[in-house]
C-alpha cells in the first residue's frame, strides 16, 4: 500500500516485502532469534530486517504507530479466537445432539428446585444445552463481526499526513472496514470486553451441565457413568469415577467471570486515547480463551463418553407424583373441567396416595372414580410417564416428535452453515 | 387462541378478554385493588376476573403455567428497556455530534499517558464517543434481537398437551418466533445477561467520558465549563461547580458492573430447569435499567451545557512538544529521509528546545538548518498545531474536514434509522 | 465539647441541646417533618433548630462539615450492623449446634466430588458450618474493630483552626480513638469493602450450606425434610416441598459479591479526598445489610424445621465402599502393612466385591482370608460404618466423641462471650 | 510425630528422614528430577525416596491424605505470602513517611471533586496513604493469624483413626493450633478469599496514589517530576516522561479484584467435602501475590524517584478561593459571628473578587471592611494559604506540626514492630 500510495518507492517495497517473506520463514522455522532488550515483536522484526536489507528497513514503520499496530494485532487475535472458539462450540453442540438423538424417546425426570416435576426425554433435556450453545454460537459471531474492523493507520492517535489507504491495508487484512475515528482505533477495547462477555455466558451453560454431570455421577443419583478419560480414581476405591473434568469445567466460570470484571474495572474512568493501562488486556483474553477451550473440549469429551442409565432414569422419572399435572390437564382438556378445579380433584388424589405411600397409577380405577367419576381408563393410563411425554406436543415440547423435529432443524442449520 | 384451537369455547374466551379489557381500565385508572395475599401479578388478575365473571375466569390459565408467564413477562420487560436505551443512546450521540459539529476545528491536545502526545480536535475527540456509543446501540440491537423470542406455552418446563399454538402467542406480543425448546424456555436468563453486560460496556464509555469531564472541569485544567444544573456549588464559594453530576455517572460504572456479577455467579451452576435463584434477577436488571436511564440522560443534559474554553485548549495543544512527529513525518514525506532517521533529528531538535526552555517553533530557522538542512519554512510551518490537525487527513483522521465528513455520516445514519 | 472548649458560650450550647433534644422527640414520635429541599438530614434538624431556638442554631454546624459528619454517621451504621450481623450469625450457630447435639452419633455419607467417600456423623459435618461461620464471627469482629475510629472534626478534609477536642467527641460516640490524618478520615471506605467482603465470605458460607439443604430435599436424595414455613407447595401436589428459602439463600451470595465489585470498582482509581462517587456506597452496604440479614435469619429457621432421615443417611453411609479406607488403615496399624500395599489388597478386594455387585462386608470371612491372610473378625467388623467412625478419633475427627467436645467447647465460648 | 506415638518404628521414621534430608538438598541443588506422570510434588517425593529406602518410604504417606496435605501446603504458602507482604508494605510506608517528612511544610492543594477545595501539606496528603496502607497491614495481619491454624490430619475428611497427635505436628509447622474439624479442614478456602480481600483493598489504595501520581506527572498540571526508572519517553520526544509504571499499578486494580470475584464464584455453592473445583484457587493465589508485589515494589521505588514541584504546588494551593473558609472561620471564632452568616459574608466577598478577577488576598482593606466591618489584618493574614495550613492545628489536621507528630508516631511504631 506504502508503494502503490508513492509513500515508498516499489523498489523499496519490494526489498522489505522480500525481508518480511525470509523472516516469516525463518520464525515459522523456529530459527528466529527475538531478543528481548527490542522489546516487542515489532522491534524485533524490523531490527531484523534491517540487519537483511539495511537502512531502508526504516521505510517498514512509515505511516504507523505502535499504538495502532498493537490494536490491529490483537483485534486479529481476537479475531481468530472467535473463530477456533465458533468451531469447539459446534462441536460440542454435535456432541449433545448425538445424545439427544440417541435418547429423543428415553424418558427421565424434569427438575424444577431439584424436585421431580415432571417427565421429559433425554434427548429434550440435551437440546435445552443445544439451544444455549446455539445463542452463544450468535454472540461469538456478532462480537467478531463488530470488532472486524481495522485500527491500522490510525498512527498514534490522530491519523497521519501521509496519503496512506486504510480501505487498502483493511481489505488486505480481511477486516469489513477502516475504524472511522482514530483515537477510538487506539483506546478502544470493547472487543475484549465483548469476547469476555460471551466467554462468560458461554462459561455459565458449562457450568450449568457441569453441575448436572456432578449430580447425575453422584451414588445417590447414578443417573450417568461417563468414562475414564473424564475422572479420577482413587488408588483403593478402583471402581470410584469422581468427575474431575466437570467439576473443573464448572470451576473455571469463576476464572472467567473474573477477566470479565477485570476488564470492567481496567476501562473504568480511563481518560483517552492510550494508556498503560490497556497493555493489562492480554494476558487476560489469553488466558480466558486458553481456558475457554480447555472447557469446551473437555466437555465435548466428556459427553461422547457418558451413558445414560436407562432404567434409573424412566424410574426417577415415575416419582414424586410427577404426572399429576397430565391428569389436571387431561381433565380439563377431555373433561371440560376449568382449570382450578381439575387441581382440586387431582390434588385431593395425590394427598390420597401420598397418605397411603402409592404412586397415583398405584391407586385402583374404583379409588381414583370415588374422586372423580369423569376419571376414565384412558386418563389413568396417562399416569404413566411414557404416556405423558407423548402428549407433550406443542411446539418445543418435550414429546418425542417434538424433539427430533429439533435435532434435524439444528443438524441441517449446523450443516448448512459449514458450508 | 385457546379459543381459535378449540381448546375454551368462544363464549368463555369472549367472557374473559372482556373481563381484562375491564381489569386494565381498572389498572391504568388506579383503581385496581392489588392484593398482597394473592402472591402476583396473575393471581391478583385471575382473581379480579373471578369477581367479574365467575368460575370461568379458571379457564384464564389453561396450558400456562407461572414458569413460562413470568418468563414472558420479564422477555417483554427486557425488550422495552432495550428500545428505551437506545433512544436515549441516540440522543447522547445527538448531543456529541453537536459538540463535535460546534468544535469540528477547535484545536485541543491528544492525550497518551495523560501526556499531551499531538493536537488534535474537540470535534475528533467527540465523535471518538460517538463511535463507542454508536457500537453501544448494535449492541443492545443484537441483545434486543436474541431475546425477542416466545417462552410462552412452555408451560412449567416440558410443554403441554393442549393443541396450542405458539407462533399465534408469539406474533401476538411481537416475538419474532416462539423458543425452540421448553426447558430451556423456563430457565434461560441469558437475555438479562446480555443486557447486562451491553449495558457495562456502555457504562464503561460514560465513565471515560465522565472522568475527562471532571479533569476538563478542575481548577487544574479547566478546559471546559458547565452548567449550573449539573454541578454542585459550595454556600461560601459561590464560584464554585463541583462536577457532581460526571462523578456519579462515574461511580454508576460499579454499581452496574456489580449487577452482572450479581447475575453471572447467580446462575452458576445451576441445575435446569427451574430453580427459585432465578427470583433474584429481576431487581438487578431494574436497578441496572434505572440507573442506566439517568446516567445517560445526565451526560446529555451535561454535555448540552457544557462550553469548551477554545483559547485553554488551544494553548494546551500546543504544549509538550506535540507537533514534534509533524516535523519527523514531514522529513520522511518531504525530504525522503528514512523514518527512524527523521526521528533521531527530530528528537535532538526537541532536546535543544527542552533544554533552553523553548517549544520547537519558537527555534529559529538558522537553529533549525544547523540540526538538519532539509528543514525549509514549510517545514517550519507545521510546527503551528492548527497546521498539524489540519494535514492529518488520512481516513478517520483528526483534519477538520474528516471530522466533517463522520458528523454527516452519522447524523445520515442516525436519521435513515430514525425514519 | 464545643462548650467545654469555649468555641461557643454555655448558653448557646445549652440552647442547642434543649432544642436537639425536642427534635429527637419530635423524630422519634414520627412528627418531624422532613423537607427534601433542605437536601439532608443535617440540613433538616439544623433548619427545625432554628425555627425552635432562633439564629444560635447556626452555632450547631460550628467546627465541622458535612464530609466528616457523613463519614461519621456512616460509620456509626455499619458499626450498627457488624453488631447485628454478629447476634444473627451466633443464632444461626446455636441452630447448627442443636442440630449437632441431636446428631452427634448419627451415620451419614462424607463426600469428595460429590461421590461418597468416608462415613461421617450428622454431627461433624454440622460442625464444619460452625467452624465457618465461627471465622465470619472473628471477621467482622476485626472489621468493626478497625472501623472504630471517629472522623468528626476532619471537617471538610484538612482539620479546622477550632480548638476542638476530637478525643471527646470520639469516646461520646463510642469510638476508639479520633482517625488520625484528616484527609484520610473523610475519603476512606475501607470499613465499607471489609464489611462487604466478609458478608461475601458468609454468604458463600450460607451458599454452601444452602445448596447442600437444596440436594438432601431433592427427590433422588431424601436425606432431610424441612418444615412448610421455609418450602412452597404446588397447588396440585400437596405433598410437594420446593427449598425456596435454600434456594433464595444460594442466590443472596451473587448479590451480595456484586456489592462488593460495585465498590471496589467505584473506588478504583479515585483521586482524593472527597468525591462525589462516595456517594454511591450507602445504597449497597444497606441493601447487603437487609440481604445478609433475611439470609442469616432464614437458614436460621430453616434449621430449626429440618428433620435428618436417619435411615436414609445411614444407608447412604455405607454405600460406595465407604469403608475401605478403614480396612486399609487397619491392615497398617494392627497387621503392620506399609501404607501402599495395604492399598493394593483392598483395592483388590473392591474390585472383587464391586464385580460380584456386593458391598465389602457381604464379602465371607473366607474370601477375604483369601485375598489377604492378615484379615480378621476384628478387622471385618472395621467395615461397618458405624464402626468406621467410631474409630475416627483423631482431634477434629468424626467420632462422636470427638464431635461432642467440640459441641461443647463451642457452645462454652458463645455462652462466654455473650456475658 | 508417627514415631512419637509409636505408629511407625523409630528405625523407620529415622531413615525416612534422612531420605527426606537427602531429597532436600537434591531439591534445592537443582538436581531433584521431578517427573510430570508422578502427578504432584508429594509422589515425586515418595517416589524418589523409594528409591533411596526401599518399601518403608511407604509409610511415610501413613495417617495422611492428599487432602489435608494440599490444604496444608497451600495454608504455609498463602501465610508466607501474608509475609512478604508485610514486608512490602512497610516498605512503602517508608517512602511516603520519607516523602512527608520532606514536605512537611510544603503547601499545596487539597482537593474535592478535583476542585482546589482548601490549602493542605505535602506531607499531610502523604500521611492520608500512610493510614491507609497501616490498615492493610493490619488485613494481611489478622488474615495470616486467622489462617494459622493446622489441616495435617484431617485425612481425607473424616480424620484418621490413628493415633496421631495433631497438636505436636501443628507446632513443627509453627501454627497456632489444629483446625477443629477435619471436614472443614479440607474444604476450607476462607484464607485464600481473606488474602484476596485484603489485596483487593490494598491495590484500591495503590490505584488511588497512582492516578494520582498519573494526574502530577501531566504536562497540564506538573506538580511532580518522577525518575526515568518509572517511566518511558518517546523516541522522538525525549523530554517525555511517560508514568508508565503509575499505570500499571492502576490497571493491576482489575486484574486482583477479578481474582477475588474468580475465587468467591467458585466457591459458591459447593457442597461439602473436597471438590476439584478448589484446585483452581492457586493459580488466582500466586498470580495476585505476583502482581501485588510488583506493584508494591514498584510504588515504592516510584515514590523514592518522585520530586515534588514546590512552587507549582505552592501557587495552585492559592487559587479557587481555597482559604475562603479560613476566613469565614475567623470571623466565627474571632468575631462571634454564628456560622451561617459568617459565610454569607464570606460569600459576598467572594463573589465580589471572582467579579473582578482578582483572589481574596488581591482585595483591599477597604473594600473587605465595607463588606464587613469586623475583618481586620489579622483576618486578612489568613487567607495566606501557608497560614491557612499552620492555624488548622486540630488533631490529624493539616498544620505542619501535627504532620509532624503522626511521621515521627508512625516512625516508632513501625521500628517497634520490627523489633
Amino acid at each position: 500500500m506504502l508503494a502503490e500510495q508513492g509513500i515508498i518507492s516499489s523498489t523499496d517495497a519490494a526489498s522489505i516485502a522480500k525481508g518480511l517473506q525470509a523472516i516469516q520463514i525463518e520464525i515459522a522455522d523456529g530459527e528466529f532469534d527475538f531478543k528481548s532488550d527490542l522489546e516487542d515483536i515489532h522491534m524485533n522484526i524490523e531490527g531484523r530486517l534491517r540487519e537483511m536489507i539495511g537502512p531502508v528497513a526504516g521505510r517498514l514503520h512509515t505511516a504507523r504507530s505502535r499504538n495502532d499496530q498493537v490494536a490491529t494485532d490483537f483485534r486479529l487475535w481476537t479475531r481468530a479466537s472467535c473463530s477456533v472458539i465458533d468451531s469447539q462450540i459446534r462441536q460440542l453442540m454435535t456432541a449433545l445432539l448425538d445424545q439427544a438423538a440417541a435418547g429423543a424417546d428415553m424418558v427421565m425426570p424434569g427438575f424444577t428446585h431439584l424436585q421431580v416435576a415432571q417427565p421429559i426425554t433425554w434427548g429434550h433435556h440435551m437440546m435445552a444445552y443445544v439451544e444455549m450453545f446455539g445463542r452463544d454460537l450468535t454472540r461469538f459471531a456478532d462480537a467478531a463481526k463488530r470488532m472486524n474492523e481495522s485500527p491500522l493507520g490510525a498512527a498514534a492517535l490522530a491519523g497521519t499526513s501521509f496519503p496512506i489507504d486504510r480501505f487498502r491495508t483493511a481489505k488486505a487484512l480481511d477486516f469489513d472496514r477502516p475504524m472511522a475515528n482514530s483515537i477510538d482505533a487506539v483506546s478502544d477495547r470493547d472487543f475484549v470486553i465483548e469476547y469476555l462477555s460471551a466467554a462468560s455466558i458461554t462459561a455459565v451453560h458449562l457450568s450449568r451441565l457441569a453441575e448436572e454431570v456432578v449430580l447425575w455421577c453422584s451414588d445417590l443419583v447414578s443417573f450417568v457413568q461417563i468414562g475414564d478419560s473424564f475422572t479420577t480414581g482413587s488408588s483403593i476405591m478402583p471402581q470410584k469415577r469422581n468427575p474431575d473434568a466437570a467439576e473443573l469445567i464448572r470451576a473455571k466460570t469463576g476464572r472467567i467471570s473474573g477477566s470479565l470484571v477485570a476488564l470492567l474495572t481496567i476501562l473504568k474512568a480511563l481518560p483517552l486515547a492510550y494508556s498503560k493501562d490497556l497493555q493489562e488486556d492480554k494476558e487476560q483474553l489469553f488466558d480466558v480463551a486458553d481456558n475457554l477451550e480447555l472447557s469446551l473440549a473437555a466437555m465435548e469429551g466428556l459427553l461422547r463418553e457418558m451413558t445414560p442409565d436407562i432404567s434409573r432414569l424412566s424410574d426417577a422419572a415415575g416419582s414424586g407424583y410427577s404426572t399429576a399435572t397430565d391428569l389436571a390437564d387431561w381433565l380439563v382438556r377431555e373433561a371440560g373441567f376449568p382449570f382450578r378445579e381439575s387441581h382440586e380433584v387431582v390434588s385431593g388424589l395425590v394427598r390420597l396416595a401420598h397418605d397411603r405411600g402409592l404412586t397415583l397409577s398405584e391407586l385402583t380405577m374404583d379409588e381414583l372414580q370415588a374422586a372423580c367419576p369423569a376419571i376414565t381408563a384412558a386418563a389413568r393410563e396417562i399416569l404413566d410417564p411414557r404416556k405423558s411425554v407423548m402428549s407433550r406436543t406443542s411446539y418445543g415440547g418435550t414429546a418425542p416428535e417434538r424433539v427430533r423435529e429439533q435435532i434435524q432443524a439444528w443438524k441441517e442449520k449446523l450443516a448448512c452453515e459449514r458450508d
